[in-house]
């Protein structure tokens, strides 16, 4: 075991998995180097950050909504660790979510939510609207009724990358600055050479494809569009809660942070296009400004994309490809909240020696 | 003569009022010095580019609209010898404007600026919507009513402004890169130390107020917002002309450049603020595409505001302050139009010495 605590570990991809993976292996005992010309950047850098698997909860997606509360519950020892090894904030949020709906087609969404988490053994509670602008005084009156869902949580992402790479740096892992072309056992081939290691960890979400042929074909760029507004001067207060809706049947999430929100939720299955198109900054500004009208005089900060990485069957792919191969992406709306779940995972493979 | 030619000449700001200043200045003689610390920044970086006196006309403002036209007239000759100083293409797009109309209301107002302009001598044509689409197909259903305005131009103000910086450069101006906190004759006081110099001549925009005791309290900043549409696969190419509304009484414009259009017409009194509103974008993105529907497809590149500097009476400030000081600033939304008959008014200024 002593002898294995010393494998030699490249992580392919400094996004939250390859970074939480890093840090754990690092933490555990391994000799990690990060392979990434860009920490930090990407999808996990546009994400609006909710850990929210029970607000996402989908029939037929039972399996996903156990990863995710599994995920969830180990979130809060991980943000301590965390905030320890990094001497930073973790970006960790406690404040709950609120599922809303607007016309009767959304609260009948909600009513179908409610009781597929019923059936499923979750209990939330569901508000009529004057109950949410009591919890939420920013909430419109478009709003009209929601399930408050008190166990989701979200994190101020870019805050928790942050404290990732410090913590990273802190446990010793070591980062190289280069791109990844080709990962096969004992060797990842960057562009300009290549690198040496006991096991390789390919972290490189919707780019993990083309690392290695046994993920070829299974993971699509979704693309994600984002605003970032800022509060300004006399408008309300974000609300504390993420809120997230169907308005008029349209998905939209606002997703607190400590000077404003982050708005999200266009998927748009384009390839691999980052641009921000027109209509959905469009769609993103009206339903935001249903659920909370005074958004309208937030400064917008940013308008970006991300490409989160799809799978087949919206399940995470973490597992080993071949001896000394090991895969951690396919997370798609997913990152930040499986990011423990995943690394807790990611390492008992690796202390297999990435072994089938 | 001789003697006054080989003036040296302090130009504070390089937009697109002090660029043309010091190019103009520099080409009869002088010696030139550009005192900035980020040339063409700020509002002139921002701009739509419109070179619109006449669409933008408007009863009790006839002084404004024979200064644009007479500007606009130098237009092609500056274009042409600004191509000629820079080695580079003057940004000058010659195919006209349509301003159209929505509603019945905007109808009324498309009547009344047709009168307006009949009655000052200049004539325009009125089309409905189904002509104003074979003119440019990419006009949406929306569009019920317009008057096509061909003396109106436009440039593409971010390849103006190089050609500026390089006819500058091509005539012997000196880029100084440094900020100016007060101006007086023969000085020009900087953030550390100062310039000396025959002639000052202030073009700081907004920001010029506070540079010299005679400007205090002439001009206030006016926020516009501007987003940067880019063309996208298989959108709709953009319009040729500039295509202006009033959309159930707002105010846009859609100024078409290589690759895309620029959005713009939003104006907010708040001070030196470049904050851009969800609000803000939310109606610019609205009203664009009541006009040009397929703009919905297009990426959004940017979303900016920049300050206009306003004056009481809509004019420019272009007079000398004392002997010594000379002012060209206050173009308000006239910038770009102004620039050539402004230019050609300071050197005047100057070969007088800016003397009074």
């Amino acid at each position: 075991m002593s002898q294995q605590r010393s494998h030699r570990v490249a992580v392919v991809g400094g996004g939250v998995v390859g970074l939480s993976v890093a840090w754990r292996a690092a933490s555990s005992g391994s000799r990690v180097r990060l392979v990434d010309p860009a920490v930090g950047s990407g999808a996990s850098w546009v994400a609006g950050g909710m850990l929210a698997p029970i607000a996402e909860a989908w029939p037929g997606e039972e399996e996903l909504l156990t990863l995710g509360a599994d995920s969830l519950a180990r979130w809060p020892a991980f943000a301590e660790d965390l905030a320890a090894d990094s001497g930073r904030p973790s970006g960790l949020r406690r404040d709950g979510t609120l599922v809303v709906g607007v016309d009767s087609a959304d609260r009948a969404e909600l009513t179908r939510l409610e009781e597929h988490l019923s059936s499923v053994g979750r209990t939330v509670t569901r508000h009529p609207g004057r109950e949410l602008r009591r919890l939420e005084p920013a909430l419109g009156p478009a709003v009209r009724a929601g399930l408050e869902v008190p166990g989701d949580l979200a994190v101020d992402n870019r805050v928790t990358l942050a404290a990732l790479r410090d913590a990273c740096r802190a446990r010793g892992v070591e980062f190289v600055a280069e791109s990844a072309r080709a990962v096969s056992p004992g060797t990842v081939e960057l562009n300009e050479g290549s690198l040496t290691c006991d096991v390789a960890v390919i972290a490189c979400g919707a780019h993990s494809g083309s690392l290695h042929p046994k993920l070829d074909g299974r993971l699509r760029p979704v693309k994600g569009e984002i605003l970032r507004l800022r509060h300004r001067g006399s408008a309300l207060p974000p609300p504390r809660r993420t809120i997230r809706g169907p308005v008029h049947g349209r998905q939209v999430y606002l997703v607190p942070r400590d000077d404003g929100i982050v708005v999200g939720a266009t998927q748009y299955e384009v390839g691999f296009d980052t641009d921000v198109t027109a209509g959905g900054v469009r769609d993103l500004l009206a339903d935001a400004e249903q659920l909370v009208p005074g958004l309208s005089e937030y400064a917008v900060d940013e308008v970006t994309a991300g490409l989160r990485p799809g799978t087949d069957d919206n399940l995470p792919i973490v597992e080993t490809l071949e001896p000394g191969v090991v895969a951690t992406t396919g997370h798609h709306r997913n990152g930040y909240l499986l990011a423990p779940l995943t690394a807790e995972t990611a390492v008992e493979l690796l202390q297999d020696g990435g072994r089938t």
